[in-house]
């Protein structure tokens, strides 16, 4: 996600764009991207320092960009 | 995010890209979308039910493109 510092013009044309549409109550939108990267063997604390340096050389813009690392469990089993 | 079966060739360029950058044993990368939204007021069923709507008919192409809404709480308080 773009840092709270910088100016998000697609957020903003969203959010103005909502009463119009007939949502009411939201008070800012931000867009940003999202990547989900699928590990090979276990997700364990070396491989996430590896994706965290993977996001934050690669991934993401850091100047202007703030990122997160999340795990998720893939729902079907045997993969 | 693109539904499984649409082709996402930005994906598919990081995931190429990442072996030359030194990062092994990613298996797939998928890139999306991720629109942040502040809501006035408690995020009540209602809310969330207006926001899915909102999600449905505006932010994502559900023709291409799958999502899920996820709440958050903002972590500072007195928002």
């Amino acid at each position: 996600m773009l840092k709270p510092e910088i100016l998000d013009p697609q957020g903003q044309a969203v959010q103005r764009a909502l009463p119009r549409l007939g949502f009411e109550g939201i008070s800012d939108v931000r867009q940003g991207k999202r990547f989900e990267l699928e590990v090979d063997g276990p997700v364990d604390e070396a491989a996430l320092a590896r994706i965290n340096d993977l996001a934050e050389s690669f991934l993401a813009n850091t100047v202007i960009e703030d990122f997160t690392v999340r795990v998720e469990e893939v729902a079907e089993a045997a993969k």
